[in-house]
């Protein structure tokens, strides 16, 4: 039986490969499919910053696609900011 | 509504509160507080490493205790070991 992180992690990895398996490539987010991630799954980080932006920022070893390790980047951000919000509250 | 991201970050943030507030501190894992997350959470973690080698490399400030991004270090960890088994089966 897996823990309770254990679920959890297995959700981040279903939502990578969600958008990944767009064009096919498990290990890769394209640009499209980026864009698909934030507008579906964080909205409001495209308030201060379109998807381009993100894109360039993520894609550490400029391969123009996004692996796993650079997308879980972004889940830190999109984390701290989740928690900071929560401490707001 | 949250999204699915949004959700899964808060079981992420709810899982660090968990043990977080074992001391009374929200924002503070403390040795024995890591140790039981460990192994409740990954125990097969503490194969190679025990929870005090954990906890020296995860306090990255060395004030001896997690705090919440210190913590997402080992989520990290976690999810890139956790992403790989799954492209391994």
């Amino acid at each position: 039986m897996l823990t309770e992180m254990e679920n959890t992690l297995n959700n981040f990895i279903e939502i990578y490969h969600k958008y990944s398996h767009l064009q096919g490539n498990d290990h890769a987010l394209y640009g499209t499919d980026l864009k698909k991630l934030l507008e579906d799954e964080c909205p409001h980080f495209l308030q201060k910053k379109n998807a381009e932006t993100w894109f360039k920022e993520l894609d550490i070893n400029r391969d123009s696609a996004i692996n796993f390790q650079e997308y879980l980047t972004l889940v830190i951000k999109v984390g701290l900011e989740a928690h900071d919000e929560i401490h707001k509250e």
